[in-house]
């Protein structure tokens, strides 16, 4: 579903955003706009920003974090499993409970798996799913092979969530992984660093400035991305 | 690397086997030999089963439990994932251990994942990985479907572990299965009980009865299963 040299908002059902701002994202130069963030996500606060994003033309994704806020009519689904999670609950149980409360509704063919590995130890993600942070390179790489070639995910995305991560980890990760794609996300507000990280990761997930500070977000799309 | 209706021994590089029963055992119309256990195994005891089975023509699988135990040589590795673990430890961490530790070394193209659930709270394997085995049959479908439909793992491995399992939640499974492959292993110790599981299931596993009644654990290969 995502391919080629991606950058991608990701708007927060659980925050406010102004009618401009949105019309300024979605005619922007992003390849799309991913629905999802960790607390306060609703079925009525997803399905209220995805009335107002299915307007344009860009391609809507949702990323599932709580099963009852799931809504059909998206272009694709991203489904993250937190490879690095501490507590087991946040590795299969939501998913094998969302599947057991949904069954044969769920379209897999519309659905991606995101192998997460969660690198900000601040972030809320990294506190609910009880994340290993503390890693070393080597520990990182084997996670990332475990998703690329022992579980063959579509996806790997490094998540450092609202902070600002380490090129040279993303570097050896382009490197090691044979078939996943590389997503990377986390502080993201300037196109310097736009460009840096989607020299090693095909998507970049801009997130955390749309709130903080607008135009800096529309400044992370470069002419690379440019469709 | 399994496919159709299979019969499989398991034998246990922990238990010793007389090297009578070995040949008749790999002379037998069973599919393969899976070599693995859960107490005991070393590299040591893993080699000496290894070198006495590869004089037979029979295909030969290692099951990796303990990361030091691998051995070269074989024609397939199976490597576990129980989804049902309550224990992180046992969901990706031994394998993120073992892939930092062999990286490169691995040839995946060898390696399969099993997506195991395994359902007899009294086994071994259940309290190592504090596997949750009360479970309704609406729990393990959803756990099958996350294994078959969003890990689009290769095999779904019932594991009931000495004690045989029950039927109808095979038959369920099976109609509940698209893309993986069905692996039922579980107090078979006895044709009927072979061929009852073998009609839901692709490959069935003989293990326990071959240390507790050797002619019982012969008598599972029914005319069927005959290469």
């Amino acid at each position: 579903m995502l391919s080629g040299k991606r950058h991608l908002f990701k708007l927060d059902p659980a925050r406010p955003i102004a009618e401009g701002q949105l019309e300024q994202l979605c005619t922007s130069g992003t390849h799309g706009i991913i629905v999802g963030g960790t607390d306060g996500i609703t079925y009525e606060n997803t399905k209220f920003l995805y009335e107002r994003l299915r307007r344009y033309d860009k391609p809507i994704y949702q990323e599932i974090s709580h099963a009852d806020a799931i809504l059909s009519g998206f272009d694709g689904y991203l489904i993250p499993l937190v490879l690095n999670a501490g507590n087991p609950q946040w590795i299969f149980q939501v998913h094998q409970q969302a599947i057991k409360q949904f069954g044969n509704m769920i379209d897999w063919s519309k659905c991606q798996v995101e192998g997460y590995i969660i690198l900000n130890e601040r972030s809320k993600v990294a506190s609910i799913t009880e994340a290993k942070t503390s890693l070393s390179y080597e520990d990182i790489l084997a996670y990332a092979r475990l998703a690329d070639q022992m579980l063959k995910l579509p996806y790997i995305y490094i998540e450092y969530s609202g902070r600002y991560g380490d090129p040279l980890l993303l570097r050896k990760l382009k490197h090691a992984i044979r078939n996943a794609s590389l997503i990377y996300g986390g502080g993201i507000n300037s196109e310097a660093k736009a460009r840096e990280m989607s020299r090693y990761a095909e998507t970049i997930i801009v997130g955390n400035v749309i709130y903080e500070n607008f135009e800096l977000a529309l400044a992370t799309i470069c002419d690379d991305f440019i469709c």
